[in-house]
């Protein structure tokens, strides 16, 4: 007896998740760009982040640069806030930033035109509309043109100081409680985890105020992140997620809309963007 | 650096929480009632919760029964799934009930007349109305005239089985990720954490499906939970929620609307039932 027991058999009127996804044809699988994707250890195991150079194409680029040169390499998560982010960087402020820039003009939107989004058909408290770009959670704006990655459990951004241009991706963060959309458009999003999140969300919370840790003892030491294309093909993941572009995607998210296993006995109807599965599989 | 960081000043247009709270008075406060608190003690701490008997009476009386005659001193977590739920269940079944029943018709919603419901201005996904009932998340529908509790980070609810009858409270789940709210109407919320939910959220996950343990060995044991109104009063906390009917609950809400410390650079003009905050304090 558990909380949403998933029953085997769906009902006539539509398809269980399970269901959609058995019936998935390969190309509605994308493998990770090894540009794209990041690999950090920690000594619970590997977190792999896929980043999103459509939202913050500088940032991207500075993090592929600090990652290259090894900066975060023996740094560590010094914050881990219940209801909200985990944070890493370098508790010292000393470690040189070699051809990375400490900091950038924020990335907190961007035009909506030449996105591929798939929207949501329901409301959303925080945004005109919701949808998908490239496996990423987003909003877009007709009013202003405008396009912005959101803040989902999982998502991965970039601390900044009061100013909006403090911050430059030596500091990232990850969401682990409930959507914190307030921070829309007033930070840098630049990727999200696919795999290994449980890993940083067991995290001990810090027992300080906005749960930094208070001694280097309580830190999570981060042995590497390293980028995978900067790895030998033969030590890169097989790492494949579903299109968010593709007829399965649209049927998944329509699964998800109205259960239709036997636990279920009123089925929402609607879904919150933050509550869409983005799955992911080790390629076949 | 941080994400959210708070700055200490606030500008003209309005108050941050902390401002909030500190021009608060003393009947703005309630403190728990000892009839409807649950006090939980596993390795690492103590969970309190408040039962919500506005919306689950059946249950909540069921669950007080079970406290009473020590029902869960002993048994386990069970259950750790990431982005999802905790949940605690006897993992052998053969524990007996005493005066307890085993299952109950299930709660899921109520009539919405009767309760004071302290409504939000802004757009929900998944219902009509949200708002707060008691310092409850809540939502309501006037088509139907029906209310009920929404599945919020640290919401507590009663596991069961596919049948709407299948559960009583005997098997309780506490929400540990952003907030499934299509479990809303489909299953009875009796109560909400209002400390040491980072004791539950930062449990291990579970390695088999749904975030199941594999091993008794990785349970979390629960050495008791009682309810307040069984102990010694000098045994009980001395704590207090804030009123969500008051004032100064409504200008809680609107400083979180529009975050007015200097981080914040596009106020969201808008907040989501699930991010309002709920405080807590020990009684001064």
């Amino acid at each position: 007896m558990t909380v949403a027991m998933l029953a085997a058999s769906a009902n006539a009127a539509g398809r269980t998740m399970p269901e959609v996804l058995a019936a998935s044809k390969p190309a509605d699988w994308r493998p990770l760009d090894p540009a794209n994707t990041l690999y950090m250890d920690i000594p619970a195991g590997r977190v792999v982040i896929e980043l999103a150079p459509q939202f913050a194409p500088r940032h991207v680029e500075n993090v592929r640069t600090l990652v290259h040169d090894g900066y975060f390499d023996g740094l560590a998560i010094t914050r881990s806030q219940d209801n909200f982010v985990v944070q890493w960087s370098d508790p010292t402020g000393a470690r040189p930033l070699g051809a990375a820039k400490k900091t950038l003009p924020g990335e907190f939107t961007r035009p909506a035109q030449g996105l591929s989004f798939t929207a949501l058909p329901d409301p959303d408290t925080y945004a005109p509309q919701t949808g998908f770009v490239d496996g990423f959670p987003a909003a877009r704006d007709a009013a202003t043109g405008t396009a912005w990655a959101v803040h989902c459990y999982g998502v991965v951004g970039v601390g900044r100081d009061n100013a909006a241009d403090s911050g430059g991706g030596t500091e990232l963060y990850v969401v682990t409680g409930h959507a914190p959309r307030q921070l829309d458009r007033n930070i840098t999003v630049l990727g999200r985890v696919v795999q290994g999140m449980e890993l940083l969300s067991a995290l001990p919370r810090g027992p300080a105020p906005m749960g930094m840790y208070e001694k280097p003892e309580q830190y999570t030491p981060i042995a590497h992140i390293r980028l995978a294309a900067d790895l030998p093909v033969d030590q890169r993941l097989k790492i494949e997620v579903l299109r968010t572009d593709t007829a399965t995607f649209t049927d998944l998210i329509e699964s998800r809309r109205n259960r239709r296993d036997d636990w279920y006995k009123v089925p929402a109807g609607r879904i919150d963007v933050c509550n869409v599965p983005l799955p992911v599989r080790i390629a076949p």
